[in-house]
């Protein structure tokens, strides 16, 4: 899932080397600890094996699941895709905004396309044997829901549940995916490339009960032995949770503080994840001023619901911070 | 794509780690130079490049073709579904043997599968407007063809060709991707895999004319950005090309020694890569007795017009055919 812009396409647009760049339009946590793998020659020679034992074992342990309730794909993108892809059912209801590949996976698998606006119709009912699609903490605002009243709707309504919790771990969020055995058609999506910051290993999940995963198609191939190897390290890594967790309540505390500070937004909204959601009239302004700066936001106008108004900033550790504090600041004064 | 068998299963029924396994089931490059890439944070961290501009420049230069005349997917096995997939046609020919992936990406694709026998009945036509596969240099006979009759053969009939190359690099054999301009429908697919001796690492291509690159599903998703950089920095080393050509030469030369001298073969085929076919009536029994030697081969009972009589060898290195050679020469003295 891409979450964020294009740091590539933005570097060569001002000319600049894509690692000059500071995105706060990814949502990866800023928690990178110094990286301890090393690629052995066993895992770039041989095949793989096909079966991900020892990573299932891992994923298992973290997330408290059986391993055969797991399906493990080339990210979670790819797992979105081949769950729309294998699912019978036509009408789908997305709970909007939402980012943007359930509707395009969707549109691939040839379905009936509806969306329930979440601000303003939460508990409208889908019609009768549809998917639902809902992302919890949802994007781009970050608010994470108490599902309960939600489930008895989707239940009368023989809905199939796609729940994506990609972004659940960075606060001590209850997971849905206790459900998976008492709610028959429920699938969780877990992208691990946000809270284990690592976008650059292809790795993700469906986790649903025994009997869905076994019918559900994964990919023919392996994935890259490296990437699991290091997934693996990093999920059996119970300190990286710890820490990840303590700074990113810092953080944010901090980046709360800054777009508040700076007075120039007239809505910063409450997020339950990495993320905050602003709204300012200059938007449009700001991110250029930004982006001069060197420093990548996320205008939301692509959004359902939501229009080049909104900006979203993604959490980043004090350095980023600061400078992101310090070009605020200067828009501000010049404004 | 799996050419070997699966060497976890095995070491679990014997009861040993899967890397106390000599595998001659698999035909990857048996030149391993010590690794030179680091993993960076960047590279773990962060979204890759989507465009994978630098691989295709790789790519475009080891191969002499144009970066817009390469598609990427999750490993060879991932580009023939994906091909497949995409084609129209109805009809597919399948030079046969060839390896399993594509019938089963055949029958995914809902096509109406078709054979030719390539030792019997080589130049039989395929029905107008079909879609042909062929595997060049072959499996597991490793045969290379010239396939200059039936291009012309499979121009006449308006055929869509796809033809695989992943086993051309070991020996300095004349690739078909030169015609990639002027037969409109041909799509070459290449492994990275094998001759570059990364099995772990998940990349394939295909390549064809730009309009038809443009056409296919490629995936919505980044590449593992570790097995990127892995690859490119491979493709770039023209040390490698040279050494493992040269490895190559001797080893093959030596392994067919060990199989002739072994006097267990009524037949040892002439291959024109890194890996031998064999027939013996004893087939069954020299399977098991190298597997408690915990050598693994593979067995052809699965490839069409072969049967179980049939055993591959992959082209190793000296400590291996070594040890090969002893096991034989044990079964040959106790048979």
């Amino acid at each position: 899932m891409k979450h964020g812009a294009n740091i590539y396409k933005y570097a060569s647009q001002i000319g600049c080397n894509y690692d000059e760049i500071l995105d706060f339009s990814s949502n990866i946590n800023s928690y990178h600890p110094k990286l301890t793998i090393t690629p052995t020659s066993d895992m770039i020679v041989k095949y793989g094996d096909s079966n991900h034992t020892k990573l299932k074992d891992s994923i298992k342990n973290r997330y408290k699941i059986k391993k055969n309730q797991i399906a493990l794909y080339n990210g979670a993108t790819s797992a979105i895709f081949a769950l729309l892809e294998s699912l019978k059912q036509k009408k789908v209801y997305l709970y909007t905004p939402l980012y943007g590949e359930y509707e395009k996976a969707s549109l691939e698998s040839k379905k009936e396309i509806h969306k329930i606006d979440r601000f303003k119709n939460l508990y409208k009912k889908p019609k009768k044997d549809s998917i639902v699609v809902f992302v919890n903490p949802s994007t781009p605002d970050g608010k994470y829901y108490d599902l309960e009243k939600l489930f008895k709707i989707w239940e009368k309504q023989n809905a199939t549940v796609i729940l994506d919790e990609s972004f659940l771990e960075f606060e001590n969020l209850k997971s849905y995916r206790t459900k998976i055995e008492s709610y028959k058609n429920l699938y969780i999506i877990q992208s691990f490339s946000k809270f284990y910051s690592c976008a650059g290993v292809r790795i993700g999940a469906i986790f649903s009960n025994k009997q869905n995963i076994k019918n559900l198609k994964t990919p023919m191939w392996n994935l890259s032995s490296f990437d699991v190897e290091f997934l693996k390290q990093r999920l059996d890594d119970s300190k990286f949770v710890k820490k990840s967790r303590k700074l990113h309540k810092r953080n944010k505390k901090n980046l709360i503080k800054i777009l508040k500070d700076s007075k120039l937004f007239s809505k910063i909204y409450k997020s339950d994840s990495n993320f905050i959601l602003t709204k300012t009239a200059d938007s449009k302004k700001l991110f250029e001023y930004l982006l001069e700066d060197k420093i990548l936001v996320r205008v939301c106008g692509s959004f359902d619901n939501l229009s080049d108004d909104y900006i979203r900033f993604g959490v980043k550790d004090d350095k980023l911070h600061k400078k992101l504090s310090n070009s605020l600041k200067i828009f501000k004064s010049v404004e």
